[in-house]
């Protein structure tokens, strides 16, 4: 049993697999508004617990809930930064920042928590949790 | 490498683990505001992920928060409990629903996530997220 002090990196090929799939939710999920791009993003059970609404679980609502928060904040790209990441047996936790580009201009920040596991090759998220830093 | 749709269950005395660690959470540190029993709650290098705040890091900085959110929000307790545990490696990610009982006697609900880890023999928090479901 691993004790919690000795995080053992995440491996390079791994690192680089997320990386493409973050910038894949950025550049065609949201900015292209191209939502199938999110069976790609998420794995087939994925849930999501976003703030101010109930869990949602699966492709059909996570799509769903993109759609409507395009729309309702005119977003128009999600970056997506690595702030620290840990194994976790046949998958990764993620804990990360987005900077969200909204209505006007603006950039509103999240700090989230991504658990990742390997689907049909890919890397996907699994589990898919944030909140506001204020 | 283990598809995400085939989860694996967590083991009964892992969750009687987490259970107890829970309630410890709710019956020391919060009702008897026993904050020393956090390390015993959190790993020694728990990641806390406030909704309106920054991530923090580490026993004091988290017994700091909880001591404000205890006086802030007049919190009595906090009744978790567990709607999905999954293993992942040497820890378990856990997705759950908090009610805090709060000034006025009110509940406010929230819905988390955990990561999991044993240290020292226990089973503790080691990234701990929130968000409102309202």
């Amino acid at each position: 049993m691993q004790p919690a002090e000795k995080r053992t990196a995440v491996p390079d090929t791994v690192i680089a697999a997320m990386r493409r799939t973050n910038e894949l939710f950025d550049a065609e999920a949201i900015s292209k508004q191209n939502l199938d791009a999110l069976d790609r993003v998420y794995t087939t059970h994925a849930r999501v617990l976003p703030p101010g609404a109930a869990m949602i679980e699966g492709h059909e609502k996570i799509k769903e809930f993109w759609r409507q928060a395009i729309a309702g904040l005119s977003l128009t790209g999600v970056k997506l930064t690595t702030v620290q990441a840990e194994p976790a047996a046949d998958g990764v936790i993620e804990i990360g920042r987005a900077d969200l580009s909204v209505a006007g201009g603006q950039v509103l920040t999240v700090k989230y928590v991504v658990c990742w596991k390997q689907e049909d090759g890919e890397w996907k998220w699994d589990v898919d949790i944030w909140n506001a830093n204020q």
